[in-house]
């Protein structure tokens, strides 16, 4: 579809959002970063109402939560309201391995896509070089600390450091796929390859750097956040922060352009604001605070997605992003699938890269039936935070008219305000004239966030709040989880809120159950500290933090044609 | 002085030079890359003069190579020519380790500094992400053809490569001072960590990829190159291109916005185009054949700059960017400080990071005799390339008149064209004048480049005759170097153009012989090729591909001020 559109020069679509040109910093004739300052300029204006995108459990393949994010935004332009789209960058990793890329796609498209899925305007790349900076400090810092010895504090007038090179807790991030590099060993041999000693890659959308960028209020809160990051502990047991290292400056610096959010267009040429690209498990899940402070004086609505289904990136919108900047949505949107719910049936599996069985393509009400639990759990779960919750049901060209009746009927049936097919992929944002209709009703009503737990209530009582949540009998922490709480009381920051790190294939905690998990326990194996971001990270499984590449990487199909376009990519 | 310059909109420096807007590709205001059809556009213009800017042996601290180069070209500008300087882009590594960036400084600086020194328009990092998906392609390839065995073909449909994990020659880069990552073991503990191997990180200048970036002539030129990179040998010795792997398109793909050259602007508000940064040692340390060829059109002068001194870049500047482009230089600006002739003496060291001794700094005509030798070397070792050569004596504030007398008679004697002395840090272009006007008299001479040999020599040929010029007796090859001759041979690159990795501290191979070496040999330890930039990388010495952070690295002094301005960046 990208071939087909018309796109405006940037500074146009900024014009139509009231963004004057002495904001926009121009990247390229489509893409504009919106200087922050604009937040000031525009504190007295009337704010417009947030609506976040969530989901039911998705398969691998993913929902269309994208797609439908960027064409309810292009919906409410349709139906005569200001609206822009706030999401997150895509991350160079899947889209050269398989999933692709992350710019939504047929009629409710982010253009040109080819420019958000590569670069951008390097925010990602500015985080893994600022991040990989505090690894170079702390390596260089321990290679100087041991080489000179008792000399040290004498030769450079710095006091020791004395980082335990076992309790380094920052590992180095790229922005790839890239599984040689989850475990390595540095300073292989010693003496001027510097210590020797285990690390680790993760992938950039890992760093705590990402989550802070997302997170921060403004320059100065990224700066002292940065400053807090707990990068190692001491031969003592004490945490060494950024701040310690003398490196917390430097990364702010090398953020200082990241912190503006990056404009763009649909393919019906209305504002999509991108920043930044934080994981849904390991970290929150949603796009930057900032970019929400900057689109809302601007629009009417401003659409914005959190990652997975609302057990997770919805969940962590709520107790993270809204408890830090107190910027609550009105309503919210849950994308669901007739095919991701016939998997929910438990009956069949969906695998990247493998063909959908053919029973999950042809019309069956029954099977469907089967997984539509599923989509009730989720309408109530987005509920339970105080919100009404508006079902769009992302249309695939298999589903048929009774599946999709039969849906409809059982939302509404489970306590959805409203349900209704999306074709915005086939149509853009006349395809969402009706849930756009919704969506100004739902926000007409009054809606108070409820939060499930308090900032001061005690750690161990925020874990089994949020394990009763997904539905568990209880979570059973493992000793080394009860110790890291004692260790996080110690240091006085257990009033932040969690943030679960746990697959996003199951409400559960395990993968394989499917549906509406019942009478099953969540197992926490240990909990870790995100300072600088301010969550602390609780672990209920293995959480993937740096992916491979398979055997048909979408980079093999990825080149430049004879005319000098890039062609392969998706 | 960067706070006191006033800077235009990058829109208007283009039209100074001659650069439509529909040409220009905006990085916010005071940064735009040159799209380089403009090549094509400009292609029956009349071609300015190109000034090939080298210097003398230098200490670690470097001589005011880029200074000059930017000084010069305001100079030009100055006394009513239009002029443009072409330079490298700085790494992140020297920026937060001892050196600083490279902007020039004073009055011949390239503004907005901090732009320049940091992330630029991301063309660095473009590099790092082409080059890191180029390895976690290899690592995956091995792991699955690990994985799989005899199935693989079956499972894939693809053939096998049968990477020898013992010969990957392709190592992963990283834009940072990191010695940590210098020697590392990646896929430790194999299985799902991939394969277990040897490896290590070298610093992004250093890669390939960033030299075809300086060498290649056009896009699809670029793609070409790219997919002739040799990664890898097979289990049967055979070489593994990054065409075989199927991932040239995309390294291409991903350094498609950056094959556009950065223009800037001077404190005079003179053009400067930015571009590529390869090492001179391991690369060929000059900045893009794109960028002249950009600004030859476009200017009566280019001024450009090669790196260290012209035993280095100014020799790989004649024998691998001329042999590719074709694009000669009318003359050659040696530029020579009294401070590092004095240190050519062998009396003094001069250190990074360390006080300049004080003998350095009082008037010494003597003792700069002694070390003057070095810049009759380097002036005639510039005119044996058949060029004309000026000498510009970088004036620091301790250098005398007497000394500075002694020197403009001692290189007149010794067959400068001019020698004059440059005062462009404190003065900006009227700095240059003199200067100016004898490149204006030295570019009207018939002058024609003199290869030391050709393309059809013997590679071992090639080699000596490279070590006369360096003065040598002779070059002692080392089996290994004979057996990789016998390869290259095998392979028939052996018409391609040397690239000689030696010291640039010393013309010998030995850091430690200064001012002009006499009565030794050059021991080359092995050879390597880069097939794809199209040279031959010939060892002689151990060369630094990964440096390492001080005890007292810049980072430590960089930081945001209270009104969120950069401080501490030099």
């Amino acid at each position: 579809m990208a071939g087909s559109a018309k796109l405006l020069p940037i500074h146009e679509i900024a014009l139509k959002c009231g963004i004057e040109n002495e904001y926009l910093i121009p990247h390229g004739k489509y893409v504009a970063k919106v200087d922050l300052s604009l937040i000031d300029a525009n504190k007295n204006k009337p704010k417009g109402k947030l609506v976040l995108v969530t989901a039911i459990t998705p398969t691998p393949l993913g929902e269309g939560k994208t797609v439908n994010t960027i064409g309810l935004s292009e919906g409410l332009n349709y139906i005569g309201k200001k609206a822009i789209a706030c999401i997150r960058q895509p991350s160079l990793g899947p889209v050269f391995g398989v999933k692709g890329g992350a710019a939504g796609g047929g009629q409710a498209e982010v253009l040109p896509m080819e420019t958000l899925n590569l670069h951008l305007t390097g925010d990602i790349h500015a985080i893994t070089a600022a991040h990989d900076l505090a690894s170079a400090a702390l390596d260089a810092r321990l290679y100087h600390e041991e080489r000179l010895g008792e000399e040290f504090t004498a030769q450079t007038g710095l006091e020791r450091l004395n980082i335990d090179k076992n309790r380094i807790i920052w590992k180095r991030v790229i922005d790839h796929n890239d599984r040689a590099l989850k475990n390595i060993t540095v300073g292989v041999g010693g003496g001027l390859n510097g210590v020797e000693r285990k690390d680790g890659f993760e992938i950039t959308a890992a760093s705590e750097l990402m989550a802070i960028l997302a997170l921060a209020n403004d320059l100065q809160d990224m700066r002292q956040r940065v400053g807090k990051i707990i990068l190692a502990y001491n031969t003592d047991g004490d945490v060494i922060t950024a701040e310690d290292l003398e490196v917390a400056g430097a990364i702010a610096v090398l953020l200082k352009n990241a912190i503006n959010p990056n404009l763009m267009q649909t393919v019906e040429n209305t504002p999509v604001l991108i920043h930044a690209g934080p994981f849904a498990n390991i970290a929150h899940g949603n796009s930057s605070v900032i970019a929400d402070r900057v689109a809302l004086p601007l629009a009417d609505y401003v659409i914005t997605e959190a990652g997975f289904g609302s057990d997770m990136g919805m969940e962590k919108f709520f107790n993270i992003k809204y408890r830090q900047s107190g910027i609550a949505p009105s309503c919210v949107v849950l994308v669901a699938t007739v095919r991701s719910l016939k998997s929910n049936s438990g009956k069949y599996n969906i695998k990247p890269g493998q063909p959908i069985p053919k029973e999950i393509s042809e019309s069956n009400v029954e099977l469907l039936e089967l997984g539509a639990a599923n989509l009730a759990w989720h309408i109530n779960n987005a509920k339970s935070y105080g919100m009404p919750v508006i079902v769009a049901i992302n249309r695939f060209p298999h589903d048929s008219d009774e599946e999709l009746a039969f849906l409809q009927q059982y939302a509404l049936k489970h306590g959805a305000f409203a349900c209704e097919v999306s074709e915005v992929f086939t149509k853009g944002g006349k395809g969402a004239e009706e849930l756009s209709h919704h969506i100004v009703n739902a926000c007409e009503q009054t809606s108070k966030v409820k939060l499930p737990y308090q900032d001061s209530d005690k750690l161990i009582d925020k874990i089994q709040c949020m394990a009763k949540k997904y539905g568990a009998n209880r979570a059973n922490l493992s000793p080394q989880a009860l110790n890291d709480i004692n260790d996080i009381e110690k240091l006085k920051l257990d009033h932040l809120p969690l943030c679960i790190a746990k697959t996003p294939m199951s409400i559960s905690a395990n993968p394989n159950l499917k549906n509406v998990p019942t009478n099953f326990d969540i197992d926490i194996s240990h909990l870790a500290l995100s300072a600088g971001a301010g969550f602390i990270r609780v672990y209920a499984g293995n959480i993937m933090t740096m992916p491979g590449l398979g055997t048909n990487p979408a980079y093999r199909h990825i080149d430049i044609d004879e005319q000098g376009n890039i062609i392969g990519l998706s």
